[in-house]
């Protein structure tokens, strides 16, 4: 019995060790924070059958959009499906959006005031993905990494993070984002914006930490990109003297 | 006398009052550094005529540059004009850039450690070019923002900092630049390169700040943008693990 608990514990030792090296070697400064693995998804958002589509198109021919059409009429709480990658019909309040994006879309959450995001295989072609859901501070934030063609054949990274809650409240947070890796820090700090909002605008507003291919290859290794994420409170811009 | 005195007094105040507010209207965040305007020059550099076009167009077909040959052959420290605006066919010692810059040039030359760089004029069209060199910790500097099409139609902003100096001596600096605007915050920070290895490439690399039309409009007032500018000594990237 000693034998098969002290063998157990050296297992354990191991697993614990080629983690820590694992840690090390892919996400070199996460000394004490939670990583998280993000695999990507091929995003279906542009697909031509897309709801999104389908509504841009005829939003273009002046006619209203089939999918989204409920939302400013009816109840301005009352979310489409805020998750950027699937075709899904679904509307509901924002507080069961969070449920929602778990049990349909397997998103995942993580709790924790600091945590690094590890986005694989950045080298997969656009238009890709990356989502996690971020619980902090008493609240979700869903965190979106994208790459998008803008300019054909140039792929560009785009990652937002929005909180799940309204305008007003998202208003309260600061978030930040940073990338450290071969001698070179690219930081962005603002206010998340609400799931309201959608991903899709602020992406296209450009209103997000911007990537082409080239910084995204200096601060990958590998393959993956550690992204540091930050969640605060208070209103760090209030002090902006002190830039 | 005393009439006349307190007068030129009066008008003194009233300057150094209309100084303040010029400086909290047009870099908020500049409390205690110093601000420079740096107006912009139309680049020739991608001119048909010019130097460098004419050496990529022999590159490619396989001759070597006429303009450049020198260097490599010659001297390694013997440096090409570093001036990014005009064709020059200037070269120089390291020691006696920062001279040539200043009386061909007249690219001003300012001292501190910490101080904002105001580029004006953001919406004139590519290419254009914001340049100005920074005099801190015993050595010179040179900062160039350039707005450039990399892909037609998508003007891009690209800033970096670069020692006139070795890239050995480069290597001891680390530089910051700084965006702070709308509840927005965007900070590069990188080792800067030498003027031996020149701006273009470090631009054509991608390996500095680079801003998309949008996001520079985010972080501009009233057409001008202001970059705080930080050079420090110590090794900052040697303690990554604090990320």
């Amino acid at each position: 019995m000693l034998f098969f608990t002290q063998c157990f514990g050296a297992v354990l030792d191991l697993i614990h060790l080629r983690f820590q090296h694992y840690k090390a070697k892919r996400v070199f400064s996460a000394a004490g924070q939670l990583v998280c693995v993000v695999n990507p998804t091929h995003s279906l958002k542009y697909a031509p059958t897309r709801c999104a589509a389908a509504a841009q198109e005829s939003t273009e021919q002046g006619v209203l959009p089939p999918c989204h059409h409920h939302e400013a009429v009816h109840d301005p709480q009352l979310v489409p499906c805020t998750c950027p990658l699937f075709s899904c019909p679904w509307e509901g309040h924002l507080e069961v959006v969070v449920s929602h994006l778990r049990q349909t879309h397997r998103i995942n959450i993580l709790q924790g005031a600091e945590i690094v995001f590890l986005a694989t295989d950045m080298h997969l072609p656009a238009p890709t993905d990356w989502i996690i859901m971020h619980s902090c501070l008493g609240h979700q934030f869903l965190l979106v990494l994208r790459k998008q063609e803008k300019h054909e054949g140039h792929p560009q990274f785009f990652a937002t993070m929005m909180l799940i809650g309204t305008p007003s409240q998202a208003n309260n947070f600061t978030y930040r984002l940073e990338l450290n890796r071969n001698q070179r820090r690219l930081k962005w700090e603002a206010t998340p914006r609400s799931v309201l909002e959608r991903v899709d605008s602020v992406i296209s507003d450009g209103d997000c930490l911007v990537l082409n291919t080239s910084l995204a290859q200096l601060f990958s290794d590998n393959g993956s990109l550690a992204i540091g994420i930050a969640i605060t409170t208070s209103k760090v811009h209030s002090s902006e003297a002190e830039m």
